[in-house]
């Protein structure tokens, strides 16, 4: 790669860290997307609302809450006919190269950030270099910048490779509250895919370090539970409550204590909750917004059903209703190692990459696996590539940032991987 | 009193009523109120500065929150050199009286109103008549409008009539967070005082109804609890966190649970709590902010001990660290008999006055209570009054309003009153 | 009374405390007693199958238990065919003494001990006279021995006096468990009364002093609550097990932190509970044996309904059944004013009473009250008399005793009491 | 191995079976293993106060227990003088066998039973063939009276082969509680070994089937904490308690709920409890036996260090005292390859065998850890070998038995192994 490509990715990069919007608001984002693909020679290009399959994205905001975001985005200076129809949270974009004969592969990369404030110390790099978030309490902290840059990077790399075959690549909405992945895996643009790759910086590798397929995903389950009880003057008629903030305290306790199972790891955290108005006043209304996770998606299911009952005794104990809605949600999901395989080889020969490890778990949860899932029962295969960058925060904290020699290490491997996966399935045939 | 005295009342009333401030905010409030005593044939009048003991005042709001109630006073038409000296939460002001040798009387009224949004319906009295609040969110939900406005009343009635002695009244801020009671007892006004009278509208007794001597004060303690810990990824590292909302929660499990006492009722409620910033964090922080009460000051605090317990171990068994604050406080008080007595006696006299109940109980709290017992233990007399009025929704409701006869009513009761008081401690000499 | 006569109560209650026997396993307690009514002039002499509405007994043991005490009954010098009859859990036994016409007036005493061992300690008064409980783990620490002895002396000391009506004295096995009480009070005998006189020994109150009515009695309602689950292998297949000690422990958590209610005071106490069977088995089975009270009926109802939800919502949660089955119980109750009366006049005349209390509290529960409420209901009039008492150590404990001069004052103040009330009623008609 | 052999496998095991004694107090167990071990041409036999280091035993039951056990033993025809060496809790032994020049070969066997009460129904086969446990309430449900023997047949099976080398077989007691193995590995008879075996019949395998090697023991410890509060009367002075029950309560919902761990997994058992001693008195006392385990044994010490802080935060919570006592406890191991590998070649020779699984996880605890951990950490090999075996009822239930004809296959499985492992490891020499 040619230093002015490096140069277009760092200073596309920046652009793109300098706005972060938040999931199914990435208005700014698509649209910037879509300009940077129309320069490039893509055979196609669908929006959100195309490309997605609405029903099934999760956990979408509030209408006021999508419009402030849109209107922020239309004082940039973009497309408004595409901004338009980005309206209502159809964010997200998808781009389709074709190159002839060929087996058809997919790239996912995903594009939100995070309702994070972003560190001003004078050597955090970002504010060093003055492209640090403009976006007040957003940052991306976890490098979907760098992946959608690496997406449009991968495109220009295999439009001027010898590539046959068609390559789709994926910029998804959502992934931070894993709502977007079912949107994209139901939205039909999978289903001729003969192999999907999906990418993730960092994760805890240094620059030069390649994961060749990332497993251990942690199938996860996001719920909302509301409770509604009675409220009542606490000094004078306590017996009239039905006190909503004993019920979720109650539920509180008896969820991280849901029984471990033998078949593996299970995980469960009441991470936001709150309730009641005022010291004087029994509460009547109290929530947790809550996750359960599984090293496989029966385990998630099992602590899912758990949780509800828990929730709904809870409740019951304490003579209030509680209504528990599901939020974001993804499976587990395995590398393929067919796809392992290619990505550790086109790794080998590229430059400031220094080890390539094998296999690695991830530990958490990414609905890429949505997608990888879609492939694999379709008869693809899938992985998903680990481009290690030297990161002086951790994910989702304020001093996170990404090595930007990584941006274009991930396309040489990216592609790299691409293009023997397509020669690969192409001799299978 | 005459109907022109009667239209004054109610006018008065209802200019409080359409801007009502809240704990330490009355700066309108204060300022209103000294414009009227500027009126009267007052000898001396004193602002919250010189009549609080600023130490004392108990769950003052932050500088912002003071300072933006403190602007939007401003930009109504008043006396601003009043507004500067209330700056910093000082509201609240006293009126001396001094008609000759003879008793000190005080008559103490609360000024402050509520974070409640008040009812638009069409049929709500003061939507009917214009005079719905103009502060958003906001409401004298309780009747301190009226209060306020029987307390203007009184001097004005106790200035044209043949007392003989001091008249001092107390307009009080802050007693719905139960903050500014302290503040006025510890400060210095009340200890030469013979005897003080404070007054309560409605308390579900229907207008023309009267309650000579209020019992049954609840002692209170309000608290908030920080609690601090670690967040973790809750996926990744769930070792890694030390949970604030486990922690919270399993307070509020035991604080509820704390031992009932044989010695008289006790009360806690954990009325607002919150925790956490998202589903997929371990929640670093949590907080609860609640109150304790008691039939006795003794049950409230032993009641208190306990919670701190409760709180500190909970903390502890999360591996996080919590900060007790107190906040606003008041101790329990009983009426004098030799005051319940002319009180009942003046009331007799009233037009409009249907029944008088000798004594009931309060079942609440009230921070008159550090007046009251102030003045006991200086061994003076103290009694609380209360005046009936007809309202359609309970305290501190949408749809709470008093009836305006009971203003008139509770001039004629409360100066009735203070001038027997004045008459019978003269005699006792 | 004649020295003699204080001799033989003093030694009647020895023979008792010697051998103590818990609820409705009075078998040997009822048979000496029944011995003892055949020497003095009654004219008729019930046993509990007759006394009792058997349906109506509370906490009733299993049969080998009531078998193994009656087993033991037998092996005393007592009249076998008494004990057949008790056979069964039957225990208790009524006198009645007829003396022509005039009112029927009732006295009822109390004759269970308790499981608690007795002190061997040397200055424990019935170590050093001898007359130490000689059952095992059980132990007059409540004085019920003196109450039955009261009941034998004032039945004799009546029977020699120009009393006119008629007397029954009710000795009531199954107080300690509040298991009795209803079961007299449904016996049909209660039903004639004009006037009802219970009485208790002590209640802190010293030799000399006496209460002629106590109140405050807290309604009173017992229950034991299983929790079934399923066991499981704690380190093979936690996930497999439905856990009882979790239900068990939310439940205790939460029975605890039932709301207090404004009308007064209720209890709440998980008094026993366990569970499980070994560390490394998921526990399958837990109980709670609880009681509820209230300062009235309906307060102990209130909590009743309250922990029944607990119970069964905690059992929910960890998908465990529970079966709560009621035990004792106990309702409020008042004593009358014209029994009051009649007893504190009594007393003024009797030697060694130093002091009188009108009224006070007993913040505690005694199912005395079944039968004071039968009998207010059937328009009868009813008191419950508070005989004071020396005693080192307190109700329940090992070191408990009861000075013996107090038996005597006892029959002197409840028999000069039964007969200013026949001689009152007998005058009103 | 001829069928005389095999019957006399048989009747060993149905002896011990029919007198199953529990953790350190096989005292029959172990006189009757030492009988047999005299039979046979055994060089050396050491009793428990020789094979083991006293002070290292864990969870040893107190005096009286175990003297009557020792009492029942006596009764039996054995040496009286070896039951008196035992006595205290010292019981287990341990067999050498030289045959001249070679490595030292260790076979560990455990023999205690359960307290479990054995099915009496008709076709539980010990009920059917008369061998039903004698000893009430206990049971060999875990067939360590199968490993006994197997023990014992080994060494006959050895000292009837080629075998060149020392071989010692270590009867050990108190596996059940884990409370054996350490004070074995301490008590240097291991410290001279070259390898060593372990077995265990079972494990949901069945006849027929070999697990070459063991993994996936739990690391585990048990506790035992114990509470104490003070007692109150429920009603008349609730305040007065420091009540045990609560604390206990809410160490039992916070201990299930220690976060989980990413390094793997963690189990949690608050397996037994108990407190308080009836509904009316506020419990004073309480107790948790329980028990935590880590996939390796730094998770099992994270969750015991977040466990006592718990158990301490709800003792001081409800102003409690509590002492935190250690129980059993093993670390975690595995098995070596190099036994793995003559186990797996010993048993294709082995009529019967039908299955060899190379590898597979207990997925529980066992003590052998610490023997295995000993020979390891001293530069030796060490091994567990599953011995499939029909169990109708699953371990530790009440109908659980062994397939006799597994006896015969452990013993040819395991002298094959042993005598490999010799000539395997005389040639690495």
């Amino acid at each position: 790669m040619a230093t002015t490509e490096e140069d277009w990715l760092v200073s596309l990069r920046r652009e793109l860290h300098r706005r972060p919007e938040p999931a199914w608001r990435e208005f700014y984002t698509t649209a910037r997307i879509v300009e940077e693909l129309r320069e490039l020679p893509v055979d196609e290009v669908l929006l959100g609302p195309e490309m997605l399959a609405g029903d099934h994205r999760l956990a979408v905001p509030d209408e006021s809450t999508l419009d402030s975001w849109l209107q922020q985005a239309r004082e940039y200076d973009l497309d408004q006919e595409v901004l338009e129809e980005l309206a209502g949270g159809y964010t997200g974009a998808m781009a389709v190269l074709r190159r002839g004969e060929g087996p058809t592969i997919g790239l996912r990369v995903d594009i939100d950030g995070l309702p994070q404030e972003e560190s001003e110390d004078d050597d955090h790099y970002p504010v060093e270099e003055g492209f640090r978030s403009t976006h007040d309490g957003h940052m991306h902290a976890c490098g979907h910048d760098g992946h959608a840059t690496i997406g449009l990077g991968v495109l220009r790399a295999i439009a001027d490779s010898d590539f046959r075959g068609t390559l789709k690549v994926f910029f998804q909405p959502a992934e931070e509250i894993v709502g977007g992945g079912k949107a994209v895996a139901e939205g039909g643009h999978l289903d001729d895919l003969d192999a999907l790759v999906g990418i993730h910086l960092g994760l805890d590798h240094p620059t030069g370090e390649i994961v060749a397929g990332v497993d251990g995903f942690l199938a996860v389950s996001h719920f909302n539970a509301e409770f509604e009880g009675e409220p009542a003057h606490a000094g004078g008629h306590p017996e009239q409550g039905r006190n909503a903030v004993q019920a979720m305290a109650t539920a509180v306790q008896n969820l991280y204590a849901i029984p471990r199972h033998d078949d593996g790891a299970t995980r469960i955290n009441a991470g936001k909750v709150g309730g009641g108005t005022a010291s004087n006043i029994i509460p009547e209304e109290a929530f947790i917004e809550g996750e359960v996770r599984g090293e496989t998606t029966e385990l998630m299911e099992y602590t899912r059903e758990k949780a509800v009952t828990v929730l709904e005794s809870a409740a019951a104990m304490h003579d209030c209703e509680v209504t528990v809605t599901g939020g974001g949600e993804a499976p587990s999901a395995t590398s393929d190692e067919a796809v392992v395989e290619q990505v550790a080889s086109a790794a080998e020969g590229v430059p400031g990459v220094r080890n390539i490890v094998r296999r690695d778990d991830l530990g958490g949860s990414e609905d890429a696996t949505y997608l990888m899932q879609r492939v694999q029962d379709n008869g693809g295969i899938a992985g998903f590539v680990g481009i290690g960058t030297d990161h002086p925060g951790g994910h989702h904290t304020s001093t996170f940032d990404v090595d930007e020699e990584s941006l274009r290490i991930g396309v040489d491997v990216v592609s790299g991987a691409i293009q023997r996966l397509a020669t690969n399935l192409q001799n299978q045939n």
